[in-house]
């Protein structure tokens, strides 16, 4: 693995400078992330949040998903989490091509067909938001009165803004 | 929502000296990162990584699902990424608690059964991450000559331990 080796060196640093132990086990501010795997996408800092201030679930498109019900019912029921942000954000891959187009190109490169599997691609981005949190907001195991807000991050300005 | 005005007002400091809009859309060092939802894993700066450099993937205690599996073929097979790793952690709140003591006490607290939700909860972390791995090689648009390791970080001294 050519980066692991790199990456285990890094960590080394990183503990022997480690001043972290006393971080709560719960998130401090009771909130839950939502956003995409993006790599210009830094939730903590474009919120002004603190180290051990909230979860953060991640994954293609920062969409609603069975597992990241999954993964919202434990950060609201075991962990104390009380409010949830889901953060689109500009310029994302998910929105420049078609679940054809995808399926089409895995096809060619493996000479399989992926038929099963939806890749969770959009182009309306604010009403896939909306979609998204009425999909969460069909779980009867996600109380209603767990504020659910619908942000989009602009990648060229650093500004997010409010949809939901 | 009480936090919200909150962050949209810590996002516009943020946005204010923004100075990032040149990021690459591709993760630089073409690397996914599994890891967990908890408040206190911070993926880049455990491996030393820049802004920009990697895929972030998250959710409740860093489990390889159709949604993980979904969120890697688009890193790998549309934006570029060669290398995953995947990152437990010590004391992961997945590791305390049952099923079943989670479904009683969303049925006590919900009057509801939800029978058909698998939390994830696991004991044997190394097991758990050999186990998801395989889960992951198996799926045939992830190739095999892409690098996976499994590696626990842990909480209280800020040192990551490979697995596998």
């Amino acid at each position: 693995m050519p980066l692991l080796s790199e990456l285990l060196a890094a960590n080394e640093h990183h503990a022997l400078s480690f001043s972290q132990a006393d971080l709560p086990r719960l998130p401090t501010r009771k909130l839950a992330i939502l956003t995409c795997m993006d790599s210009r996408i830094f939730p903590y800092k474009m919120l002004g949040l603190n180290e051990g201030d909230a979860h953060v679930i991640r994954n293609a498109g920062a969409r609603v998903t069975p597992d990241v019900i999954r993964s919202l019912i434990i950060s609201h029921n075991v962990l104390g989490t009380r409010e949830i942000v889901i953060i689109h954000h500009t310029e994302c891959g998910m929105q420049r091509m078609t679940n054809d187009a995808l399926r089409m190109g895995l096809h060619k490169t493996y000479g399989l067909e992926p038929e099963e599997l939806d890749f969770l691609l959009f182009t309306d981005q604010p009403q896939t938001l909306r979609d998204d949190i009425a999909t969460l907001r069909a779980s009867p195991f996600i109380p209603d009165w767990i504020p659910v807000a619908g942000l989009i991050y602009d990648v060229k300005t650093g500004r997010l803004e409010q949809v939901v």
